[in-house]
């Protein structure tokens, strides 16, 4: 296949699932997990997946599984995967990518007619980014029994649709929700393929990295809770505003966050009554942390802690802190980061190591089998937004590469 | 009449009014202009004022108007008021405290009998808050003509209606609103009587005050507009989060307002996507700020201005700022501030004087004739809030000099 053929079959797979869920006018992409567009993805996987050559099955949680390879040999897998649900208003390729280069890798390996030692499986994990329910990685933590599924069902999204009637409504069978030790035992490996999240790969000049580990992270909830008043007639002395804690909560997680190495960002404030003429009773916000060990993630958070503590007892409000979410540091499999870095070289590109922040599948199921990422520069750095982008030509290094370890693996 | 009698139909009468517009879970009052709540308080306008022995009139803006007194004298007036509309979630005495002590103060002088040289007026006016589509004291400033009602008419609620839709609906003639010189001349002086909205009677140890005036007051929207990112993979360096801005701008309102005497206040904000796990693209937020004098105002929006500008340079930010509303200070009239001391003395009372920090459409009437205002004591101070209060023993003295002003003036 001619490079020319490459980039044309690459622009025809993305671009068939990129029609799905774009808002015109905000030039965005939403599919958030169990809406028609996550359905209408889930139909462009199955046709996609049977059209390479694969047969699609979904497991227990409701992921999709495409699966190729030697009838004998499918009781032992390599997997590869990624997930086609978005934020809201995100990038074409956070997920996306992932997916359609796992497919086409399938494709060109079922096409090549090489004999297989293992089956070739590719995943769409539910649910990833967690935007409608709150709950990030959930396809992969239910498959690998993270998480309990009654402590999730009766989430809400912002309509009052739990999650149980949601998934429900699609088909999936709430009852049978939660971990497969069997199907998870049948995987020897999890190579996942991302659009780079920041401009690690655009500083360095090289299309591909190896994905070393993801940072510790996680997400709390702060309530602010203060005295509702006239803005005009209340003096400042008898005040209780909790927006001048929230004030002092993002300077403070960004001076601390810049002090530690590590990113905190306050992206989602409530305020009521949220009106122009009242000092507000409460400001509800939440703060995201990530850092690159346990220790330092625990210092920023605690530092914080006391700090709008702090703030609170001065200006007369009541705060309340709750852990939302939070999930380890990882550090990928060893030998596995090795072979995929002779992958990246086959292909010519070099092999250049990089950790990430973001949370993803693959580190869920490193906990559990050998994993770990292939990274596609993105020029401006830019993720979870429309901006991001990758140039057809490093994705399709990203294909030959991912083709390369994924055949390399199920060969041996 | 006992003052058991007097408190015992002060509380009837305030009662039928605050059974409007209350939501029973957070136990505050929500009655914006031309909804259903605002409808049925206007019907009880209606009723009120005829049984205390009225008639009523709408004049082209919708306000309503109850009068009273002797035929030959109705081309003069003297009036009292206030509105029928709330905050979203305020409490039951802001507005309604004015209309409820106008109507029992008409309905005292009509019943004693007493020869009057001038008509007495209670007015209710429309849409004094501005809750609904963002323009308090409409219905004084389209009175008095300081208001084009083109300028306002498309104006839309977060429902996508509009308030010509509205008033429309309502069945006010949209086409025939504006400024009525022949009506406002009718008007020899204007008195309103309003719950106080801060401490300083409860400070003074007094039930009622004589309003001196009102502070300048004007409300700025700023716009802060960064770039939409990942909030785990986006180096410090890279961002461009617009809640920094806000966060700079909270905190320094602050500091300005306590350095200058005056007010501001942050109540209002809005961010997009708002979600936990992306660095915000866009921060909008508004700035109520009040202040002693015209001087002092432009200082601290101008010094505020230019601290929210070099924020948002320093974050990569950019800002727009919009002067959404501006009203200058008012000084009430001289001679009707004794007469309203002298009517204070007259029931008891020490006739304390206060500015106030908030609006009112005496302000607005002030600057086209003789008007003031009457504080009554609130104990907390606490106001646009559930927890708004004043003791119907210090009700009862409003309507006392109230009635005692009303008369004073319409006998002269």
């Amino acid at each position: 296949m001619s490079e020319t053929e490459e980039k044309a079959q690459f622009e025809e797979s993305f671009g068939s699932l990129a029609a799905i869920g774009r808002n015109e006018v905000s030039g965005g992409w939403t599919r958030f997990a169990w809406t028609p567009e996550d359905a209408e993805a889930r139909v462009w996987f199955i046709r996609t997946a049977r059209a390479a050559g694969a047969k699609v099955e979904a497991d227990r949680d409701g992921n999709l599984w495409a699966l190729a390879g030697p009838a004998g040999a499918a009781d032992r897998l390599v997997a590869t995967g990624s997930h086609l649900d978005t934020v809201r208003n995100g990038g074409a390729f956070d997920g996306a990518l992932g997916v359609v280069s796992g497919l086409l890798a399938l494709r060109r390996i079922v096409a090549s007619g090489i004999a297989l030692k293992r089956g070739i499986a590719v995943i769409a994990f539910v649910d990833e980014e967690g935007g409608r329910f709150g709950t990030p990685t959930l396809g992969s933590e239910l498959l690998c029994g993270e998480r309990e599924p009654a402590d999730v069902l009766d989430r809400a999204d912002p309509r009052g649709v739990t999650m149980r009637e949601a998934m429900d409504a699609a088909g999936v069978n709430t009852g049978n929700l939660g971990g497969d030790e069997a199907r998870l035992a049948r995987l020897d490996a999890y190579v996942e393929l991302h659009v780079e999240q920041g401009r690690g790969l655009a500083d360095l000049g090289s299309p591909l990295a190896v994905g070393t580990g993801v940072w510790p992270h996680g997400r709390w909830r702060f309530d602010a809770v203060g005295e509702a008043n006239h803005a005009g007639t209340t003096r400042l002395a008898d005040r209780r505003d909790p927006m001048l804690v929230l004030a002092d909560a993002v300077a403070e997680a960004r001076r601390l966050a810049g002090g530690l190495q590590a990113v905190a960002t306050v992206g989602r404030v409530e305020v009521a009554p949220n009106v122009t003429n009242a000092v507000p009773e409460r400001a509800a916000f939440w703060v995201d942390v990530r850092a690159p060990d346990e220790a330092t993630l625990e210092r920023l958070v605690a530092e914080l802690g006391r700090a709008v503590r702090l703030s609170a007892a001065r200006n007369g409000v009541q705060v309340e802190v709750a852990r939302e979410s939070r999930s380890a540091g990882t550090s990928f499999d060893g030998p596995l980061l090795r072979r995929l870095g002779d992958a990246v070289e086959a292909v010519g590109a070099t092999p250049c190591r990089l950790p990430t922040a973001a949370g993803h599948d693959a580190a869920v199921l490193a906990r559990h089998l050998p994993a770990a990422m292939l990274f596609v520069r993105n020029p401006t750095g830019t993720s979870h937004s429309p901006a991001e982008h990758a140039s057809t030509e490093d994705c399709v290094v990203g294909v030959r590469a991912l083709a390369a370890a994924l055949q390399d693996l199920a060969c041996r």
